[in-house]
């Protein structure tokens, strides 16, 4: 069975052997990079205890990478299925007062040994399981996008400052070197003023019967799942809101992609600047996980830009030679300094920015419906 | 004084500087391409004798790059400046019966030494120009635009027609060995279904004064200059025509950009196959000169893709490893053979071809006036 993962590893390799940098680059030294679970010195400071609740490939993938963490710790898990249970009891060391399932993990509230949940369910599930999460009085990780809709993800927002825990989204991409170096650069003006962002997201998608095809459970199709990258993209390359949308969906195969769940969808974006963005949704084609930006002065280029890794990039100065290092590591590193310690990221990663692309997803679709520009107030 | 040219030049060069493939490739022997004039043996065939209309800066480009040509030969001109005039005499060795002014150039009909008139003049003045090198019985080359409107050029298209003289635009691209190995690969399937096409067109013009400014004689802006490229590339790179169009304008600069002359535009082409494509229109960013093409089982770019060399591009396979020649050589060797012997270029470059484009145009102007998508009928 093809999974999602596997489309995205494959178009990884699919650009990998073919890079537009001599491959050698990967494994020149990072200077400008200093990670702390990268050195071996001990580490003295407060470790976030997670659980992971929804134990899908995701979950997996963050499991794996948070054995690398020294400031945060996998600790706890919520899943419905008992032999998975039993596979991550001893895979992780989780001990039994620390597993739950989907009835009864609102007694996490009385649990003093987990400080956040990292919800990786399908999207539709996310709101009223976040709300339980903040209820109990952890802090949450919401995987993107953090809810189906911006009413929906205000709500969360809300009720989690109501509780005063921190409720921020598993946007890995807003803490990924070569990612951030560009923003770095677009903010001490070395491309000058910027004009243009393009984004292309996609890829195709496997079996038809899994969650993400479906309605109920997904919210929506690929701009849900993929193009939102473009979309967080646009924003964090451009540094600014769009305040116009316009968008056209394509559908080629409407037994795969049924009423609402969405296949293809163009769209461009207007920003108060004059800048503008032309990007692409998809889950019926390869080969595109691509950024540029251009401004007056220079351009950059990631390609690929949103895959698990290595990202791989350029600008007018030269090739962004950043070591490659696994992205949810770096996540679950930062947000543990972002909630024990109050750290600001470079580019925001809490609820409140969650809403902010949703609200643009809400207007994309609208969009598509009306077929006309739709205008977005902040 | 910032002329186009020195843009093209400069945005090739700035390309140049990164390129995505090692140098040393564009020296690579052009095993696939066998051009006659690159060759010693002597040429024995019918030439094409030519006059060009318009002695501005393109003019001397094409003049330039038809002294490497075997089948055409620069033997004409037409100008409304005798100092130019006298100039291209003593570069060129045009004799004093084959040069002409603008008001007595349809004595051009009494003139058995000239085949036909390459008219580089600006584009709102191809109509009328046309028509009258037909009327005097010569086979005609527009340059791109070959109007300012479908209408115009349908016009143009019957009155060579009705005349039995052949009517060419300069589409250069139209024959560049790079883009056409891309579409050789295409046919043969090599793609698989293409999918998706991307080109972004665009530079920052100089001089506020010049003609391409000025609604009257260009007809509009970047896009009858510059987002022609992208429409060509659309349609000869997925090989279809577009059924819809949607468009999006964004004008930073209205002082510099009138009404009717547009600075950026970004619009998207639906096609039957369900194949769709974003592209970039603009006389206000740099570092855009980009193609890229979809298909489920590869991928192909070209950056720079139009500019006037050398273009460079990779696909799924690897790189494009062709020599560089100079287009315009080209295109006047290629031009010579579909005049005088009948030859079937592989993408037409004929004014059937120009009418298309002009109809794409007219639909983009319309969409982006009206606000949504505009259908177009074949």
């Amino acid at each position: 069975m093809k999974s999602r993962r596997d489309f995205l590893q494959k178009l990884t390799a699919s650009m990998v052997t073919l890079p537009f940098m001599p491959l050698d680059s990967l494994a020149a030294p990072a200077d400008n990079l200093q990670l702390e679970h990268a050195d071996e010195t001990p580490y003295a400071g407060p470790v976030l205890r997670v659980a992971l609740m929804g134990l899908g490939g995701y979950a997996n993938r963050v499991a794996d990478a948070m054995r690398a963490c020294k400031k945060a710790k996998l600790v706890g898990l919520v899943t419905g299925t008992p032999a998975k249970k039993n596979d991550w009891q001893t895979r992780f060391y989780i001990p039994e007062k620390n597993c739950y399932n989907y009835s009864d993990f609102d007694k996490m509230a009385n649990n003093p040994d987990i400080d956040a949940v990292y919800v990786t369910t399908p999207n539709g599930l996310h709101h009223d399981q976040v709300i339980r999460v903040a209820n109990a009085g952890k802090h949450v990780i919401c995987e993107k996008p953090m809810a189906i809709n911006a009413k929906e993800g205000q709500e969360m927002v809300d009720i989690c400052k109501k509780k005063n825990v921190k409720l921020l989204v598993g946007y890995r991409m807003h803490l990924e070197p070569k990612t951030l170096e560009i923003i770095r650069m677009r903010k001490a003006g070395e491309f000058g003023k910027v004009q243009f962002f393009q984004g292309l997201s996609g890829f195709t998608i496997g079996d038809p019967t899994q969650w993400r095809l479906n309605k109920q459970l997904a919210g929506g199709g690929a701009m849900m799942d993929i193009g939102i990258y473009s979309i967080n993209g646009a924003r964090y390359m451009l540094g600014e809101d769009p305040i116009w949308v316009t968008a056209q969906e394509t559908k080629t195969n409407p037994v795969k992609f049924a009423v609402g769940v969405d296949e293809t969808i163009q769209f461009q974006l207007g920003f108060p600047s004059g800048a503008v963005a032309s990007c692409l949704s998809t889950y019926n084609m390869n080969f595109l996980d691509r950024f540029f930006l251009t401004g007056e002065k220079g351009f950059a280029e990631l390609n690929p830009s949103t895959g698990y890794g290595p990202i791989m990039g350029r600008t007018h100065k030269g090739e962004l030679a950043f070591r490659h290092v696994t992205h949810q590591t770096v996540q679950m590193e930062e947000f543990s300094d972002i909630i024990l310690n109050g750290k600001q990221p470079t580019v925001p990663v809490d609820g409140e920015e969650g809403v902010k692309d949703l609200k643009i997803i809400d207007a994309i679709y609208q969009a598509v419906k009306e077929g006309k520009k739709v205008n977005i107030k902040w």
